[in-house]
């Protein structure tokens, strides 16, 4: 039963999880208190427990700790994912820095760039191979999450040859809308989209 | 009746605009081309344009250009925005030379940092003052949206000072959750739940 969660309530499910950790210290928490934490409404966060039904009681709310491996179980961080991450550019060396992978169970377990400049260098303990060796020490390693932080020149071929070594899931920081079988996901990065939803909220507020 | 657009829809009227602007040499797209284009069902397209139902032409699909104007004068990306970055480390740097911003209107006008090796020098024509001129520059400069890259100690405190500047609108890459008065909002960045979504995809898959 749990497993029809919808699509579009994963990354809620994802903000929930981090609404109980703030939650620490207690055994309950209600709806309306992780609607104040995580600013959906009531009824949205009532709506996508139902799936875990069994953790609430009512008048006392969801049981937290549950709930929490019960998330973790669904999103399948419950378990660790190795990454691997292409382009070792400001944006790729922030990446290796980013704090937050580490803390969900993501850890970019090796790093590939094309520049010379950037080959044999170790950022956050991760040296950079050449992109040369892409193929091999991914599918060796059996990664099958992949994060391209290339520029936009390449950045299909690099898709390719990360689907060819085995990689089902990658998360596309570049701007080109990428080819892929149908049994691999690309997610797409776009900033601009969350610079547009402050340019809507600051319009509104004037109108 | 355009203004009523709920808030959830915005991010989606971000990607309908991109997957209109693929539209090229076109006069008119039907929802079942922008759900292929946008990964939206078709008839959650159709009820997002209800709101701009008089590009709507059945049997012939969208006005292009009529909905595209439409759009950024909902979204307020039909005019240009500045912004001020704080933080040139890595994911800074990594920004601002991020080309999708300047694609949809917004221009780094002023970046800031509190370390020394950083302050002065010139990255993507903009050159990095001391966090210390935060406040009088973003204040003289009419700014009104900001993105914060900085380490997350002193986060906060860079948030209160672009709030004092008259900054409504903030970008946060940190992992605090800033205390913000009402009339600001914040919108928190966390690269973790996307990767989340990955992971949601290749244990769905398995199971």
């Amino acid at each position: 039963m749990i497993n029809k969660v919808p699509q579009a309530a994963v990354p809620r499910l994802s903000l929930y999880y981090r609404a109980l950790l703030e939650s620490r210290g207690k055994d309950y928490v209600s709806s309306d208190e992780l609607s104040k934490l995580t600013n959906f409404t009531a009824a949205q966060v009532r709506r996508d427990l139902t799936y875990f039904g069994q953790f609430g009681t009512p008048g006392k709310g969801y049981e937290i700790e549950g709930l929490k491996k019960a998330i973790l179980g669904i999103l399948g961080t419950d378990k660790n994912w190795d990454v691997a991450l292409v382009g070792a550019g400001n944006l790729g060396t922030a990446l290796l820095s980013y704090k937050g992978f580490k803390q969900q169970g993501f850890k970019i377990l090796s790093a590939f760039d094309n520049d010379l400049r950037k080959i044999g260098k170790t950022l956050e303990g991760i040296t950079v191979q050449d992109i040369s060796e892409l193929e091999k020490t991914v599918s060796e390693q059996g990664i099958q999450i992949a994060i391209v932080a290339t520029s936009t020149e390449g950045a299909q071929e690099v898709i390719d040859t990360l689907i060819r070594a085995g990689v089902k899931a990658i998360l596309n920081f570049t701007p080109i809308r990428a080819q892929t079988p149908e049994e691999a996901i690309v997610l797409n990065i776009d900033l601009s989209i969350e610079l547009e939803r402050l340019a809507y909220f600051l319009t509104k507020a004037k109108a």
